[in-house]
């Protein structure tokens, strides 16, 4: 019996709110093309479906912190302000395996 | 410094796809009224913010299994088909902390 899941599931939040909204969203700071960037980059690399998936989520509630992604089973929490720092995540963790310290949530909470 | 994240982080996949796409999707299986049942559920038992998050999701790739919902950090895997079975998984597994055996998606994959 095949176990269902992934050895490294990816949430990005695509959250959309209105632009006048206080809390913003991570839509509107560039959540798309960070989910895109780790979408395709996943693809790029040959990774199989059985072990990593990049998903659609919904608010995660830290909008304040955002473009927010989460990393399970790890746990780990990043706030992802750009492309470059999207690609940053893909290589250093998604597919070395190693945590991006500098781009750590906590870190600018 | 407020650690993110959640102890409790529930995805529900609500991806929708055409009524005649081969593999169906957790939409048209119920997985809206099953989001609900969890959502209402835990304001209900007023636990707070820190401690679960009952998330939308897009796609998980597992829809032949839907609807399809997945608790992490623990990373059970669970088989929804109805409201009953949302509110067993919230009142045993998201409040009670205890897996749901007979409704892992292990069984009917």
């Amino acid at each position: 019996m095949k176990k269902p899941g992934f050895k490294c599931h990816v949430f990005v939040c695509l959250n959309e709110r209105p632009a006048d909204h206080p809390r913003g969203c991570c839509k509107h700071r560039g959540s798309e093309e960070v989910f895109m960037v780790l979408k395709e980059g996943v693809k790029k690399a040959g990774l199989s479906d059985e072990e990593v998936r990049i998903n659609r989520a919904g608010c995660m509630e830290h909008c304040e912190q955002g473009p927010s992604v989460v990393i399970y089973p790890e746990a780990v929490w990043y706030h992802v302000p750009t492309p470059e720092d999207a690609e940053e995540i893909l290589r250093e963790h998604v597919i070395g395996g190693k945590v991006v310290d500098r781009l750590r949530m906590e870190h600018i909470m």
